[in-house]
């Protein structure tokens, strides 16, 4: 399949996705939607809505079935990008070659934005009406447990404490799993359990993880490698910032194997069922892209 | 009845249902459960736990029945108050006496414990057994959206836009019906969601409209005229802060006619029904506190 087309296709219903809702589409200047939507409509891959959409798909259901999980996903990434960025966090002035939040508004309304798109992640979550009542509450409990203490919030505090430390590749991976591999993880495991499917609901976990773990080191290897024109972003940073790294860890060629290891695992959990082509795709992408 | 003792043994109940909590219990030290801890136990009336409390008995429910939902609100106000100590918003050294989460631990650990405690309220909710799944989503869903940007979030910016501009008592009004009344609102009326009882469910949300304005009226006159040793903190900060209040808008006497006007609208919503008692109580001592 023409994954670089899929990849267009959905970024694009996910945006206008976005458009739609109210806090894009009413944001008075001075409000803290006006801040949400600043920072929903910076950019970026859309990569954890496809995910959930190319679970959809993978159980067998239209796509866009899970339109409120999708756009919860985003909420919740750009949330977390949001409060990364601020001073006391990670201090990022830019993020895609735009202000930051906090940078283009204030400090406060930052934090405040950050606060509500997570809470509005929960308003979304609570309104799905394609799924059983019981399976919505299954599926809002997995996603609340995984981006709180015990998840992504666990993995940035890991991220800061690794800042003043050193960190070998168990701990790196952990930090990983749980800083950027949870909500990838939830984004393919909440389709299963909001259609019911236990049995696919383990494979999705199973691929989630791997694909986060490829995605990351991927991510790390661009960062030494990779070209900055197609990347849109300077590379070496992760280095000046002395920021533990698989390629600084292990080298660029060891990261590599690596990752070809976290694909073919990925693909062995998702077997060759109808409707995983996507998927398929997908972690071929996140292993081969150049950007 | 003896609503000085219904508060303190009420409160006891809440403090052992935070304790239990895992949270609470396996905190260790540097972990973000650490500060969540912490910015938990570090005092307060528990009053929105006891709000939930008081609601349920009215709808002739055992009072402990919505555990998860007692956690949940006081989980957000603790989320709320963390957040709103931060240096780049009301940038306070101390609460109730002791450091601030970002003073006793740092700036990145208290908007990672708020952020956590804030996700911690949605698990605990999406984990209620002693309601139908159905109304249980009905719960979050009201409660996502009382605290989100349409609600206690929208509170906090308007209260950032106040500093520098002159609020008149309508404003002010919309103020806290967003910053506290929200959350008071929300702990009266989920217990009324979860149990179905869509008549009371009304009559709750005006009760939680009064008694949230009293209560803060009551707040501004004791930050003027109150006692230091019976209300634990300094007054007159109001006031050094160029706050707007209501005994700053229309005075002392009038503001304390406005609370009186709150409490006998509160009690004509809620009746004389039985099981009402604690609520009347209730309001009763939002407006003659001392404390």
């Amino acid at each position: 399949m023409d994954i670089e087309k899929w990849l267009r296709d959905s970024r694009t219903t996910v945006e206008k996705w976005i458009k739609e809702d109210d806090i894009v589409h009413f944001a008075d200047i001075g409000s803290v939607e006006e801040v949400m939507r600043y920072s929903l409509l910076a950019g970026g891959k859309r990569l954890r809505p496809q995910l959930v959409m190319a679970s959809t798909a993978y159980l067998g259901l239209p796509p866009e079935t899970f339109r409120e999980v999708a756009l919860a996903v985003e909420y919740i990434h750009t949330y977390s990008l949001v409060h990364d960025d601020l001073p006391a966090m990670d201090n990022d002035d830019l993020r895609r070659g735009q202000p930051t939040a906090h940078k283009m508004f204030t400090e406060a309304m930052a934090i405040l934005a950050g606060d509500a798109l997570l809470t509005e992640a929960f308003v979304k979550m609570s309104r799905i009406q394609s799924a059983k009542a019981e399976d919505v509450l299954s599926a809002m409990d997995y996603l609340a447990s995984a981006v709180g203490r015990e998840g992504l919030i666990r993995g940035q505090v890991m991220d800061l404490a690794a800042e003043h430390a050193t960190v070998g590749l168990s701990e790196l991976k952990i930090v990983h799993r749980n800083k950027t591999g949870a909500l990838f993880r939830a984004a393919l495991v909440i389709p299963a359990l909001l259609s019911g499917n236990h049995m696919r609901q383990q494979t999705l976990g199973q691929y989630g993880e791997h694909f986060g773990l490829a995605f990351q080191i991927v991510d790390d290897i661009l960062n030494v490698v990779g070209n900055p024109a197609l990347l849109g972003k300077n590379i070496g940073t992760d280095r000046e910032r002395g920021k533990a790294t698989y390629p600084g860890l292990v080298g660029v060629e060891e990261a590599r194997r690596l990752a070809e290891d976290h694909r073919i695992r990925a693909k062995i959990a998702i077997g060759s069922e109808p409707g995983a082509e996507i998927l398929h795709s997908l972690i071929d992408f996140a292993v081969d892209r150049q950007w």
